[in-house]
């Protein structure tokens, strides 16, 4: 059985589908409208939690986007998309992957639910303004690592430029965020998509729908 | 030069701390008051983004509490508290580690930030109702594997445990939070203190801080 990812379009399910163009592996791709708990139902029995993306390999069931980047590597290699524990950029390496979700991304969400997905009722522009002023801080260490580096980590090409990556992508696309891209980022990113399995990637995910909705990208 | 860990009282630098003890690990612990970046100026040369924990260990500079826990297990082991990517829990272990800080410890702060921390006029009721909420839902999938097993993955106590107990321990001292945990949660809570590297973390932290200002725990 082929590994499956369920992902929304542009959503952070977009951090596996890249790594999967990336390592070549031969997958399918479930493509959902967002939210799915609200749009295809059938969703929250293939995962209760209802939250982008899910993906199965084998007996392996995973929703971090991060994480299944991190399994790819580590399970479908061996490859130079991971950094090994015996290299000098591994306690980098381990730091973006885990920075680039928890501390990267989330404050992201919060910007997009309060400013811009959020019913006008439940809006709450003091909070999107504290979460963007943390996400610009946050951002300045990978601004920093980059007026340095082509690469995240290790002088190549990794999982971390993935997972950092996405971020960068996330926030292009946000209108509250994207003053927050420097030219260095933007750079950055210009050069990540680029990268052939980026755009395979872009590709893929135009698929038809499980169920057609209008309006189903989050962003 | 030993490892140092940067710390705060119960703060989510908790989980290397308990890390390194249980691995009984040689390393420098130094305790800040919390928020350091207000109390204790210097820290922002040591970490610019002045957020808790910093960790160093030879040229590795990290600042992702369970990152840190994933890299020491890598790196000071072969050790049992990391799951082998040729262990059929590779994939859950990878999911709980990312999963405990993007998706459980984040949510958390939103209600400790919301609720507790921030000055009375700044309060968001609502953010930390909405947080609250999501808190609860994500811990149902830790509930459901707790009914089955008395580790998070792999049938022996790992990362993983340190990663999500940690953020079992913080709900446990925060009031808005503490009613989101079963009994099952609380039973799992209460056999993760029990161990004594745990116990020992929680003696270490007393340790005098760097400089002494009052009421400095967070929670």
């Amino acid at each position: 059985m082929k590994p499956t990812l369920y992902h929304c379009r542009n959503a952070r399910s977009f951090r596996p589908l890249w790594a999967l163009e990336e390592l070549g592996i031969d997958y399918d791709l479930v493509v959902l409208p967002f939210p799915p708990r609200v749009h295809y139902k059938p969703y929250m029995d293939i995962n209760p939690l209802g939250t982008i993306p899910f993906f199965t390999d084998g007996k392996a069931k995973m929703t971090e986007s991060t994480g299944i980047c991190h399994y790819l590597a580590e399970t479908h290699g061996p490859t130079d998309l991971a950094v090994r524990p015996d290299e000098a950029g591994y306690g980098e390496y381990l730091n973006w992957m885990y920075f680039s979700d928890a501390t990267l991304t989330f404050p992201q969400t919060l910007v997009l639910r309060y400013e811009m997905l959020e019913h006008k009722s439940r809006r709450q522009p003091q909070v999107a303004d504290d979460y963007r002023m943390w996400f610009s801080g946050r951002l300045r260490v990978v601004d920093q690592k980059l007026e340095h580096s082509r690469f995240m980590v290790a002088d190549r090409f990794t999982m971390a430029d993935i997972a950092i990556g996405y971020g960068l992508l996330l926030a292009s696309v946000l209108p509250p965020l994207e003053p927050c891209l420097t030219e260095t980022c933007k750079e950055y990113l210009g050069r990540m998509k680029d990268r052939p399995a980026f755009k395979r990637a872009q590709e893929r995910q135009k698929q038809a729908l499980v169920v057609e909705v209008e309006g189903d990208s989050p962003i």
